[in-house]
Protein backbone atom coordinates (compact mmCIF):
# COMPACT_ATOMS: atom_id res chain seq x y z
CA UNK A 1 0.00 0.00 0.00
CA UNK A 2 0.87 3.51 -0.82
CA UNK A 3 0.04 6.60 0.90
CA UNK A 4 0.60 10.41 0.14
CA UNK A 5 1.38 12.08 3.64
CA UNK A 6 0.34 16.14 3.27
CA UNK A 7 3.86 17.08 5.42
CA UNK A 8 3.88 20.66 6.94
CA UNK A 9 6.91 19.48 8.61
CA UNK A 10 4.74 20.15 12.14
CA UNK A 11 4.12 17.36 15.18
CA UNK A 12 0.88 15.71 13.47
CA UNK A 13 2.05 15.27 10.21
CA UNK A 14 5.67 14.12 11.07
CA UNK A 15 3.84 11.31 13.34
CA UNK A 16 2.04 10.22 10.19
CA UNK A 17 5.78 8.64 9.06
CA UNK A 18 5.93 6.63 12.27
CA UNK A 19 1.80 5.79 11.47
CA UNK A 20 2.72 4.53 7.87
CA UNK A 21 5.86 2.78 8.78
CA UNK A 22 4.08 0.98 11.35
CA UNK A 23 1.52 -0.09 9.25
CA UNK A 24 3.76 -1.25 6.04
CA UNK A 25 2.36 1.65 4.07
CA UNK A 26 5.08 3.40 1.95
CA UNK A 27 4.63 6.79 2.46
CA UNK A 28 5.00 9.67 -0.49
CA UNK A 29 5.11 13.22 1.35
CA UNK A 30 4.51 16.18 0.13
CA UNK A 31 4.57 19.61 1.07
CA UNK A 32 3.20 22.53 -0.39
CA UNK A 33 4.38 25.98 0.31
CA UNK A 34 0.83 28.05 -0.05
CA UNK A 35 2.51 31.18 0.96
CA UNK A 36 2.11 30.87 4.56
CA UNK A 37 4.19 32.95 6.99
CA UNK A 38 5.62 29.97 9.09
CA UNK A 39 7.54 28.63 5.71
CA UNK A 40 10.03 27.56 8.13
CA UNK A 41 8.00 24.36 8.06
CA UNK A 42 9.32 23.61 5.08
CA UNK A 43 13.05 22.91 6.00
CA UNK A 44 11.41 20.65 9.22
CA UNK A 45 9.37 18.75 6.15
CA UNK A 46 12.67 18.50 4.51
CA UNK A 47 14.79 17.42 7.50
CA UNK A 48 12.18 14.80 8.43
CA UNK A 49 12.26 13.11 4.61
CA UNK A 50 15.94 13.28 5.25
CA UNK A 51 15.78 11.07 8.20
CA UNK A 52 13.45 8.85 7.18
CA UNK A 53 14.89 8.43 4.23
CA UNK A 54 11.53 8.38 2.01
CA UNK A 55 10.54 10.65 -1.02
CA UNK A 56 9.45 14.21 -0.35
CA UNK A 57 7.74 16.37 -3.09
CA UNK A 58 8.24 19.89 -2.98
CA UNK A 59 4.93 22.12 -4.21
CA UNK A 60 6.14 25.74 -4.35
CA UNK A 61 1.96 27.36 -4.97
CA UNK A 62 3.34 30.54 -3.17
CA UNK A 63 1.21 32.69 -5.64
CA UNK A 64 -1.76 31.66 -3.89
CA UNK A 65 -1.16 34.07 -1.71
CA UNK A 66 -2.36 36.87 -3.87
CA UNK A 67 -5.83 35.06 -4.08
CA UNK A 68 -6.00 33.97 0.12
CA UNK A 69 -6.66 37.26 1.76
CA UNK A 70 -7.59 37.14 5.38
CA UNK A 71 -6.00 34.85 7.40
CA UNK A 72 -2.83 36.14 10.15
CA UNK A 73 -1.19 33.11 8.56
CA UNK A 74 -0.88 34.48 4.32
CA UNK A 75 -1.95 38.66 5.08
CA UNK A 76 -0.25 41.11 6.60
CA UNK A 77 -2.38 40.82 10.22
CA UNK A 78 -0.61 39.58 13.32
CA UNK A 79 -1.00 36.21 14.52
CA UNK A 80 -3.23 36.35 17.68
CA UNK A 81 -1.27 34.53 20.36
CA UNK A 82 -3.48 32.62 23.32
CA UNK A 83 -5.40 29.12 22.90
CA UNK A 84 -7.00 27.59 20.09
CA UNK A 85 -10.66 28.33 21.27
CA UNK A 86 -10.80 31.84 21.55
CA UNK A 87 -12.34 33.47 18.69
CA UNK A 88 -9.47 35.63 17.79
CA UNK A 89 -7.79 32.39 16.57
CA UNK A 90 -10.15 32.46 14.02
CA UNK A 91 -7.73 34.59 12.36
CA UNK A 92 -5.95 31.98 11.66
CA UNK A 93 -8.04 30.23 9.35
CA UNK A 94 -6.72 30.12 5.30
CA UNK A 95 -9.54 30.10 3.11
CA UNK A 96 -10.73 26.75 2.11
CA UNK A 97 -6.77 25.66 2.62
CA UNK A 98 -7.68 21.66 3.17
CA UNK A 99 -9.76 21.56 0.06
CA UNK A 100 -6.90 22.99 -1.27
CA UNK A 101 -3.94 21.07 -0.43
CA UNK A 102 -6.04 17.68 -0.37
CA UNK A 103 -7.13 18.29 -3.83
CA UNK A 104 -3.51 18.74 -4.46
CA UNK A 105 -2.38 15.80 -2.61
CA UNK A 106 -5.35 13.52 -4.29
CA UNK A 107 -3.81 14.76 -7.71
CA UNK A 108 -0.41 13.05 -6.72
CA UNK A 109 -1.60 10.30 -5.47
CA UNK A 110 -3.62 9.43 -8.28
CA UNK A 111 -0.27 10.05 -10.80
CA UNK A 112 1.58 7.46 -9.01
CA UNK A 113 -1.37 5.04 -7.75
CA UNK A 114 -1.39 5.61 -4.39
CA UNK A 115 -4.31 4.24 -1.79
CA UNK A 116 -4.28 7.17 0.17
CA UNK A 117 -3.87 10.56 1.19
CA UNK A 118 -3.12 11.24 4.87
CA UNK A 119 -3.78 14.49 6.66
CA UNK A 120 -2.83 14.99 10.32
CA UNK A 121 -6.24 16.66 11.43
CA UNK A 122 -7.14 16.13 14.65
CA UNK A 123 -9.59 17.13 17.46
CA UNK A 124 -7.85 20.06 18.78
CA UNK A 125 -8.46 21.57 15.49
CA UNK A 126 -12.61 21.22 15.36
CA UNK A 127 -13.10 24.26 17.20
CA UNK A 128 -11.48 26.74 14.86
CA UNK A 129 -10.95 24.50 11.66
CA UNK A 130 -14.45 23.69 10.32
CA UNK A 131 -12.26 22.04 7.23
CA UNK A 132 -11.12 19.49 9.86
CA UNK A 133 -13.56 18.21 10.77
CA UNK A 134 -15.25 14.93 9.85
CA UNK A 135 -18.71 16.77 8.28
CA UNK A 136 -16.13 18.29 5.81
CA UNK A 137 -13.97 15.34 5.43
CA UNK A 138 -16.70 13.02 4.40
CA UNK A 139 -18.12 14.46 1.75
CA UNK A 140 -14.57 15.27 0.42
CA UNK A 141 -13.83 11.93 0.41
CA UNK A 142 -17.33 11.00 -1.61
CA UNK A 143 -16.88 13.47 -4.35
CA UNK A 144 -13.00 12.76 -4.77
CA UNK A 145 -13.62 8.84 -4.76
CA UNK A 146 -16.42 9.47 -7.34
CA UNK A 147 -14.70 12.00 -9.38
CA UNK A 148 -11.62 9.98 -10.42
CA UNK A 149 -11.17 6.58 -12.24
CA UNK A 150 -8.61 5.91 -9.79
CA UNK A 151 -10.06 5.19 -6.17
CA UNK A 152 -7.72 7.82 -2.93
CA UNK A 153 -9.08 7.74 -0.07
CA UNK A 154 -8.45 10.14 2.72
CA UNK A 155 -7.20 8.52 6.17
CA UNK A 156 -6.86 11.03 9.16
CA UNK A 157 -5.44 8.32 11.92
CA UNK A 158 -5.70 11.55 14.33
CA UNK A 159 -9.36 12.72 13.79
CA UNK A 160 -10.33 11.80 17.18
CA UNK A 161 -7.10 11.94 18.85
CA UNK A 162 -6.21 15.20 21.11
CA UNK A 163 -2.18 16.22 20.55
CA UNK A 164 -1.60 14.79 23.83
CA UNK A 165 -2.13 11.43 22.38
CA UNK A 166 -0.78 11.49 19.13
CA UNK A 167 2.58 12.65 21.11
CA UNK A 168 2.12 9.27 22.64
CA UNK A 169 1.84 7.44 18.87
CA UNK A 170 5.26 9.53 18.29
CA UNK A 171 7.24 8.65 21.44
CA UNK A 172 6.35 5.08 20.41
CA UNK A 173 7.36 5.65 17.08
CA UNK A 174 10.84 7.56 17.77
CA UNK A 175 8.94 10.56 15.62
CA UNK A 176 12.13 13.40 15.90
CA UNK A 177 9.93 15.85 16.67
CA UNK A 178 13.45 17.78 17.25
CA UNK A 179 13.23 18.36 13.55
CA UNK A 180 9.83 19.46 13.15
CA UNK A 181 8.70 23.18 13.40
CA UNK A 182 4.83 24.04 15.04
CA UNK A 183 4.56 28.34 15.60
CA UNK A 184 2.67 30.12 13.28
CA UNK A 185 4.88 33.37 13.32
CA UNK A 186 7.82 31.67 11.61
CA UNK A 187 10.79 33.72 13.64
CA UNK A 188 14.63 32.12 14.26
CA UNK A 189 13.15 30.39 17.61
CA UNK A 190 9.52 29.42 18.60
CA UNK A 191 7.33 32.40 20.03
CA UNK A 192 6.15 30.10 22.77
CA UNK A 193 2.75 32.02 22.92
CA UNK A 194 0.52 31.42 19.43
CA UNK A 195 -2.06 29.40 19.46
CA UNK A 196 -0.27 26.47 17.80
CA UNK A 197 2.83 26.76 20.26
CA UNK A 198 0.84 26.54 23.24
CA UNK A 199 -0.77 23.40 22.06
CA UNK A 200 2.52 21.92 21.39
CA UNK A 201 3.76 22.76 24.56
CA UNK A 202 0.81 21.52 26.95
CA UNK A 203 0.81 18.20 24.67
CA UNK A 204 5.02 17.97 25.65
CA UNK A 205 4.55 18.51 29.02
CA UNK A 206 1.83 16.25 29.38
CA UNK A 207 4.13 13.60 28.43
CA UNK A 208 6.28 14.74 30.75
CA UNK A 209 9.23 15.03 28.11
CA UNK A 210 11.75 17.86 27.06
CA UNK A 211 10.80 19.55 24.01
CA UNK A 212 14.20 19.74 21.92
CA UNK A 213 13.01 23.16 20.09
CA UNK A 214 14.75 26.36 21.44
CA UNK A 215 11.80 28.96 22.34
CA UNK A 216 12.26 32.92 23.16
CA UNK A 217 12.24 33.75 26.85
CA UNK A 218 13.26 31.08 27.60
CA UNK B 1 -23.95 39.32 -5.88
CA UNK B 2 -20.81 38.48 -6.76
CA UNK B 3 -19.32 35.10 -8.85
CA UNK B 4 -15.82 33.93 -9.01
CA UNK B 5 -15.78 32.43 -12.69
CA UNK B 6 -13.14 29.66 -13.67
CA UNK B 7 -12.45 30.97 -17.14
CA UNK B 8 -10.36 28.86 -18.87
CA UNK B 9 -10.63 31.23 -21.93
CA UNK B 10 -12.93 28.13 -23.86
CA UNK B 11 -16.19 28.73 -24.76
CA UNK B 12 -18.24 27.87 -21.99
CA UNK B 13 -16.40 29.40 -19.56
CA UNK B 14 -16.70 32.30 -22.01
CA UNK B 15 -20.11 32.28 -22.27
CA UNK B 16 -20.62 32.74 -18.38
CA UNK B 17 -19.29 36.03 -18.19
CA UNK B 18 -22.45 36.34 -20.38
CA UNK B 19 -24.88 34.04 -17.98
CA UNK B 20 -23.41 36.52 -15.09
CA UNK B 21 -24.04 39.91 -16.60
CA UNK B 22 -27.95 38.70 -17.80
CA UNK B 23 -28.77 37.39 -14.21
CA UNK B 24 -27.19 40.98 -12.43
CA UNK B 25 -24.15 38.87 -10.83
CA UNK B 26 -21.27 40.53 -11.18
CA UNK B 27 -18.52 38.39 -12.51
CA UNK B 28 -14.79 37.84 -11.11
CA UNK B 29 -12.68 35.94 -13.48
CA UNK B 30 -9.99 33.51 -12.09
CA UNK B 31 -7.89 31.62 -14.66
CA UNK B 32 -5.20 28.67 -13.29
CA UNK B 33 -2.28 28.14 -15.40
CA UNK B 34 -1.83 24.57 -14.11
CA UNK B 35 0.85 23.60 -16.27
CA UNK B 36 -1.42 22.57 -19.66
CA UNK B 37 0.09 22.41 -23.16
CA UNK B 38 -2.56 24.41 -24.17
CA UNK B 39 -1.75 27.57 -22.90
CA UNK B 40 -3.09 29.72 -25.31
CA UNK B 41 -6.20 29.71 -22.93
CA UNK B 42 -4.88 31.82 -20.89
CA UNK B 43 -4.01 34.75 -23.62
CA UNK B 44 -7.83 34.25 -24.37
CA UNK B 45 -8.65 34.28 -20.94
CA UNK B 46 -7.23 37.32 -20.93
CA UNK B 47 -8.71 39.36 -24.35
CA UNK B 48 -12.44 38.06 -23.13
CA UNK B 49 -11.68 40.13 -19.41
CA UNK B 50 -10.07 43.13 -21.61
CA UNK B 51 -13.21 42.88 -24.04
CA UNK B 52 -16.09 42.75 -20.91
CA UNK B 53 -13.99 45.07 -18.81
CA UNK B 54 -14.04 42.96 -15.83
CA UNK B 55 -11.61 41.42 -13.00
CA UNK B 56 -9.34 38.49 -13.89
CA UNK B 57 -6.76 36.71 -11.57
CA UNK B 58 -4.11 35.07 -13.41
CA UNK B 59 -2.49 32.12 -10.89
CA UNK B 60 0.79 30.85 -12.16
CA UNK B 61 0.48 26.75 -10.47
CA UNK B 62 2.32 25.44 -13.02
CA UNK B 63 4.61 23.74 -10.78
CA UNK B 64 1.40 21.50 -10.86
CA UNK B 65 2.67 19.83 -13.76
CA UNK B 66 5.40 17.53 -12.16
CA UNK B 67 2.41 15.66 -9.61
CA UNK B 68 -0.35 15.75 -12.33
CA UNK B 69 1.24 13.09 -14.46
CA UNK B 70 -0.76 10.42 -16.61
CA UNK B 71 -2.51 13.12 -18.97
CA UNK B 72 -2.10 14.40 -22.40
CA UNK B 73 -2.80 17.76 -21.05
CA UNK B 74 -0.06 17.75 -18.75
CA UNK B 75 2.37 15.19 -19.73
CA UNK B 76 4.58 14.17 -22.83
CA UNK B 77 1.85 12.28 -24.56
CA UNK B 78 -0.19 12.85 -28.02
CA UNK B 79 -3.07 14.75 -27.56
CA UNK B 80 -5.81 12.02 -29.11
CA UNK B 81 -7.62 12.74 -32.47
CA UNK B 82 -11.37 12.29 -32.26
CA UNK B 83 -14.68 12.66 -30.60
CA UNK B 84 -15.13 12.72 -26.66
CA UNK B 85 -17.04 9.38 -26.90
CA UNK B 86 -13.89 7.16 -27.21
CA UNK B 87 -11.89 5.63 -24.41
CA UNK B 88 -8.59 7.04 -25.59
CA UNK B 89 -10.17 10.51 -25.20
CA UNK B 90 -9.15 9.39 -21.27
CA UNK B 91 -5.93 10.13 -21.99
CA UNK B 92 -6.91 14.00 -22.20
CA UNK B 93 -8.61 13.58 -18.12
CA UNK B 94 -6.34 15.26 -15.79
CA UNK B 95 -6.29 13.80 -12.40
CA UNK B 96 -8.69 15.32 -10.33
CA UNK B 97 -8.38 18.47 -11.70
CA UNK B 98 -11.35 19.71 -11.20
CA UNK B 99 -11.69 19.69 -7.61
CA UNK B 100 -8.27 21.42 -7.75
CA UNK B 101 -9.25 24.24 -9.18
CA UNK B 102 -12.59 24.46 -7.49
CA UNK B 103 -10.94 24.23 -4.52
CA UNK B 104 -8.78 27.18 -5.07
CA UNK B 105 -11.68 29.33 -6.75
CA UNK B 106 -13.50 28.60 -3.26
CA UNK B 107 -10.74 30.09 -1.34
CA UNK B 108 -10.88 33.27 -3.96
CA UNK B 109 -14.33 33.30 -3.79
CA UNK B 110 -14.36 33.33 0.66
CA UNK B 111 -11.59 36.26 0.36
CA UNK B 112 -13.36 38.44 -1.92
CA UNK B 113 -16.51 37.45 0.07
CA UNK B 114 -18.41 36.18 -3.42
CA UNK B 115 -21.93 34.18 -3.50
CA UNK B 116 -20.36 31.85 -5.77
CA UNK B 117 -18.01 29.91 -8.04
CA UNK B 118 -19.15 29.02 -11.58
CA UNK B 119 -17.57 26.01 -13.72
CA UNK B 120 -18.12 25.64 -17.38
CA UNK B 121 -18.77 22.11 -16.78
CA UNK B 122 -21.53 20.66 -19.32
CA UNK B 123 -23.06 17.67 -20.81
CA UNK B 124 -20.47 16.57 -23.36
CA UNK B 125 -18.15 16.21 -20.38
CA UNK B 126 -19.71 13.57 -18.36
CA UNK B 127 -18.54 10.79 -20.40
CA UNK B 128 -15.14 11.03 -19.81
CA UNK B 129 -14.28 13.74 -16.98
CA UNK B 130 -16.02 11.90 -13.91
CA UNK B 131 -14.77 15.12 -12.04
CA UNK B 132 -18.07 17.11 -14.30
CA UNK B 133 -20.61 15.09 -13.20
CA UNK B 134 -23.03 15.86 -10.71
CA UNK B 135 -22.25 13.21 -8.63
CA UNK B 136 -18.98 14.52 -8.13
CA UNK B 137 -20.15 18.13 -7.99
CA UNK B 138 -23.08 17.70 -5.45
CA UNK B 139 -21.02 16.09 -2.56
CA UNK B 140 -17.83 18.52 -3.37
CA UNK B 141 -20.10 21.69 -2.46
CA UNK B 142 -21.83 19.83 0.54
CA UNK B 143 -17.49 19.56 1.59
CA UNK B 144 -17.36 23.32 0.69
CA UNK B 145 -20.38 24.79 2.28
CA UNK B 146 -19.40 22.68 5.59
CA UNK B 147 -15.71 23.18 5.59
CA UNK B 148 -15.76 27.31 5.78
CA UNK B 149 -17.27 29.82 7.81
CA UNK B 150 -18.49 31.70 4.51
CA UNK B 151 -20.52 29.89 2.17
CA UNK B 152 -20.12 29.87 -1.37
CA UNK B 153 -22.13 27.97 -3.94
CA UNK B 154 -20.85 25.89 -6.86
CA UNK B 155 -23.18 26.68 -9.97
CA UNK B 156 -22.73 24.87 -13.68
CA UNK B 157 -25.47 26.47 -15.35
CA UNK B 158 -24.73 24.48 -18.41
CA UNK B 159 -24.47 21.05 -16.50
CA UNK B 160 -27.13 19.44 -18.38
CA UNK B 161 -26.69 21.26 -21.64
CA UNK B 162 -24.37 20.44 -25.03
CA UNK B 163 -22.29 22.61 -26.57
CA UNK B 164 -24.69 23.27 -28.98
CA UNK B 165 -26.96 24.86 -26.33
CA UNK B 166 -24.06 26.75 -24.54
CA UNK B 167 -23.68 28.15 -27.73
CA UNK B 168 -27.52 29.21 -28.43
CA UNK B 169 -26.88 31.13 -24.91
CA UNK B 170 -23.77 33.13 -25.95
CA UNK B 171 -25.31 34.01 -29.45
CA UNK B 172 -27.76 35.58 -27.57
CA UNK B 173 -25.52 37.41 -24.90
CA UNK B 174 -23.17 38.13 -27.86
CA UNK B 175 -20.29 36.05 -26.65
CA UNK B 176 -17.10 37.47 -28.66
CA UNK B 177 -16.37 33.53 -29.44
CA UNK B 178 -13.35 35.01 -31.83
CA UNK B 179 -11.63 35.68 -28.57
CA UNK B 180 -11.81 32.10 -27.00
CA UNK B 181 -9.40 29.50 -27.40
CA UNK B 182 -10.43 25.62 -27.42
CA UNK B 183 -8.06 23.41 -29.00
CA UNK B 184 -6.06 21.23 -26.59
CA UNK B 185 -2.71 21.49 -28.91
CA UNK B 186 -2.34 24.54 -28.27
CA UNK B 187 -0.27 25.26 -31.93
CA UNK B 188 -0.70 28.79 -33.70
CA UNK B 189 -3.59 27.49 -35.40
CA UNK B 190 -6.66 25.38 -33.69
CA UNK B 191 -6.01 21.22 -34.94
CA UNK B 192 -9.66 20.78 -35.91
CA UNK B 193 -8.63 17.44 -34.88
CA UNK B 194 -8.55 17.21 -31.00
CA UNK B 195 -12.02 16.24 -29.05
CA UNK B 196 -12.06 19.38 -28.27
CA UNK B 197 -11.91 20.77 -31.56
CA UNK B 198 -14.68 18.48 -32.96
CA UNK B 199 -16.94 19.55 -30.25
CA UNK B 200 -16.91 23.15 -30.69
CA UNK B 201 -16.57 22.85 -35.06
CA UNK B 202 -19.90 20.67 -34.55
CA UNK B 203 -21.54 23.17 -31.95
CA UNK B 204 -20.38 26.27 -34.64
CA UNK B 205 -21.93 24.53 -38.17
CA UNK B 206 -25.29 22.91 -35.86
CA UNK B 207 -26.01 26.72 -34.71
CA UNK B 208 -25.15 27.64 -38.83
CA UNK B 209 -22.64 30.31 -37.86
CA UNK B 210 -19.39 30.74 -38.89
CA UNK B 211 -16.40 30.19 -36.24
CA UNK B 212 -13.98 33.20 -36.18
CA UNK B 213 -11.02 31.18 -35.33
CA UNK B 214 -8.30 30.02 -37.86
CA UNK B 215 -7.74 26.15 -38.46
CA UNK B 216 -4.92 24.24 -39.78
CA UNK B 217 -5.61 22.59 -43.37
CA UNK B 218 -7.88 25.08 -44.10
Amino acid sequence: MKAVILLSGGMDSATLIGHCIDNDIKPYCLNINYGQRHNREIKSAEKLAKYYNISLKKLDLSPLKILLKGSALTDKIDVPEGHYTQENMKLTVVPNRNAILLSIAVGYAISIKADFVMLGAHAGDHDIYPDCREEFLDPFETAILRGNYHQVKIITPFLKETKVEILQHGIKYGTPYGLTWTCYKGGKKACGKCGSCNERLEAIEQNRIKDPLEYENE
